[in-house]
């Protein structure tokens, strides 16, 4: 598995109530229809006073199977779709490719 | 539930390798011992080359029941530990609060 995070900053001028529906309504289904992609977590900052220096107003982490799926994803036509709509509402995304680990709590069931 | 994205930078001229394990080896176990932690997901950068303008070399995704749990986790015992750890291998820790939507891929099971 392999996981592309995207980290989000709003565009400029922007109210964060319309950068939520964006992304949920519209973008959400966008990112689901691209072939191999296995699952999308959509994070939304909550109130921008949460933490004014962030430097993104959302993440979402999406997972393929292996890289080659992710390439394949990207240059498919769902692909370019849901990368063209994200000038719908945001200012910059930065992708950084990553493995995950999942962490449970301690003492919990492993 | 509510989710704080940790948006990690690497100490620097530290060797990612030695990034990598002083985050899975050493801050996992003291970040699971927070109270009121349910999962830490542990994402960590490939390649710096896969994308060298990215604001980070990792991320963590850290779910609590609540804005009360997470607040109590943050000022125990524990919470003072995992955070003093940071400094052993972050340059910078940026933590929005998000909210988080789960898509599934088009066509898959809800």
């Amino acid at each position: 598995m392999i996981k592309l995070v995207a980290l989000v900053r709003r565009k400029a001028g922007m109210d964060p109530a319309d950068f939520r529906d964006c992304r949920l309504d519209v973008h959400a289904p966008l990112a689901a229809a691209i072939p191999g992609m296995r699952s999308d977590r959509i994070n939304i900052a909550r109130a921008p006073a949460d933490k004014p220096a962030a430097p993104c107003d959302g993440s979402a982490d999406i997972r393929f199977d292996d890289r080659a799926g992710m390439a394949a994803g990207h240059v498919s036509a769902q692909g370019a779709i849901g990368g063209d709509d994200t000038a719908q509402f945001a200012e910059r995304v930065e992708f950084p490719v990553t493995e995950e680990h999942v962490i449970p709590p301690a003492g919990a069931a492993r």
